[in-house]
């Protein structure tokens, strides 16, 4: 090999591929991801097995729906990949308050409900959005994304290794993320307002990434790749916890503000409705209950909606 | 009495109490509903009570929530009469799409979730809204309303019922309400669009009727007055059907609908929540579920499915 060639291929590697679309790159990434994360929930679980449901959009676009449900360890797992790529649909356009034109966008989604009531649930995402024809010279295009760990009984335990792991990831990547940013969004977008209290115990959200694309896509990889390792250990610390009618009573009621967010709050959901429909609401419990009383002060069950606030877990918020 | 009192009675008679402004006759109109259908309620559930939560709202205004669980007939009933004396609050007014500012609003809202899958729930409510610090001369007031049935198995004959019964109570006021519009408007509001289903069979929906307040005040009491005698034969004819775990199973599908309905679709609901906060979802069905398969071609529950679609049960549609 010459010199010449070699700087050519030190280029090359140095260089992040630039010669396709970021949106395609995207679309691959979560491809890649939904096999991995499949693979990794299908492994905890043991017993059940993912279905996998291919779709077409017909205004352009598709994806595919990954369900596996009745698991020994997982009610239902959700993971899906999806594409649009066409026009923006009017009620899409209005959630993004922009005006309904040509798009590109993809993303993956990931939700986990377990049967054990001491086995937290995550809700997951990553999105690439470009508007306007030209891949390579888009009106504008940006990435979000967010990791979510919802548990029916908080622990102080899991929601710090949970949020280690992001700030972990958020550290590697210096001027793109910033842990206490992101976290304090996933705060915001997920608090239920009409509960006064969050869905879960937090984690990541960002949205409207634009700035050095190349960078925050590496970015959105790592978080992608991370999921396994940030909840696959809380899983498997809290399967064996024995349990009784008591917390699946409660199980039931934390599927409900599961329910009430996805249906009501989420602005992500409302999103993916407008693109995806039906499909999207696969990833709800497979059961809720909007129970006639509340636990009385002094339960778990009071102490769990007590942890359900915006809080430092790190203690690096100051 | 001579001839000129009598004169004065008659024409007292006949004249609407306009000494008291509106928004205070529809809030005393509403309590003495409230107390009408929770007898009428609890005689045909003949087990369970409702009880009864007053509230105040810090920023003006309150309410009772009157709630029965667990009876015979009703796994779960709540009738609320609410009142908001003060500011509309910012989401109320974003709703509406109108400023935050003084307002006057009072409604009812009925909500019923039978025992018995073959026994349809319903969902109602009555409401006034004045804007403006001068109840006798506001910047804009109007009433709305609705009344809709919500059978887990629709029936022909049930759904045929209670669009007879509105209809009749229409036809009492021409020039005020309209069946075939009011029936169609309810066809719309109760359209879940993701599922491209409709919540239940139908029944009526009006808002934003101005003209002739007093009509309209009169005609918004009838339909009050009108709800038992539209839905409680339906409940005695049902009551007794007998069912099994696969009609159970189709009713938590169907309650799932429900709070779609509820969190994701309805406008009114919306509304509600920005008024009175959690208390709203009170009515929200005590269980649901999202099951992972629905009905096959050719059950009972697909042929149900396939009811849920707007539909011209009284033939008058043309």
């Amino acid at each position: 090999m010459s010199l010449d060639d070699h700087a050519r291929v030190q280029r090359l590697r140095a260089a992040p591929r630039t010669d396709r679309p970021l949106g395609e790159r995207m679309h691959r990434f979560c491809e890649a991801l939904q096999t991995r994360l499949c693979r990794a929930l299908e492994r905890l679980d043991g017993a059940a097995r993912f279905t996998h449901d291919p779709w077409a959009r017909p205004g352009g676009g598709g994806g595919t729906l990954s369900v596996m449900e009745d698991g020994a360890v997982f009610a239902r797992a959700v993971v899906e990949v999806w594409a649009l790529d066409g026009r923006l649909p009017a009620p899409a356009a209005e959630v993004l308050g922009v005006a309904p034109q040509p798009c590109f966008a993809s993303g993956l989604s990931l939700v986990a409900h377990a049967v054990n009531p001491y086995v937290p649930s995550i809700l997951a995402h990553l999105r690439y959005l470009r508007l306007g024809e030209d891949p390579f010279a888009p009106a504008d295009r940006w990435f979000g994304g967010r990791a979510v760990l919802v548990p029916v009984y908080p622990s102080r335990e899991d929601a710090e290794a949970f949020h280690r792991a992001w700030k972990a990831v958020c550290d590697r990547h210096p001027g793109v993320a910033d842990y206490r940013r992101f976290k304090g969004q996933c705060d915001d977008a997920t608090y239920l307002p009409h509960r006064r209290q969050t869905l879960g115990v937090g984690g990541l959200a960002f949205d409207g990434l634009r700035d050095d694309p190349e960078g925050v896509f590496f970015f959105v990889r790592e978080v992608g790749r991370a999921l396994p390792s940030a909840y696959v250990p809380l899983v498997e610390r809290r399967r064996a916890t024995p349990y009784g009618a008591r917390e699946v009573a409660f199980q039931q009621l934390r599927r409900g503000r599961h329910a009430e967010f996805c249906l009501a709050v989420d602005r992500d959901t409302r999103l993916a409705r407008a693109v995806a429909g039906e499909r999207t609401l696969r990833g709800l419990p497979p059961a809720a209950a909007w129970p006639g009383a509340e636990g009385e002060p002094g339960t778990p069950e009071a102490e769990a909606a007590r942890l359900l606030q915006p809080h430092d877990w790190l203690g690096v918020e100051g």
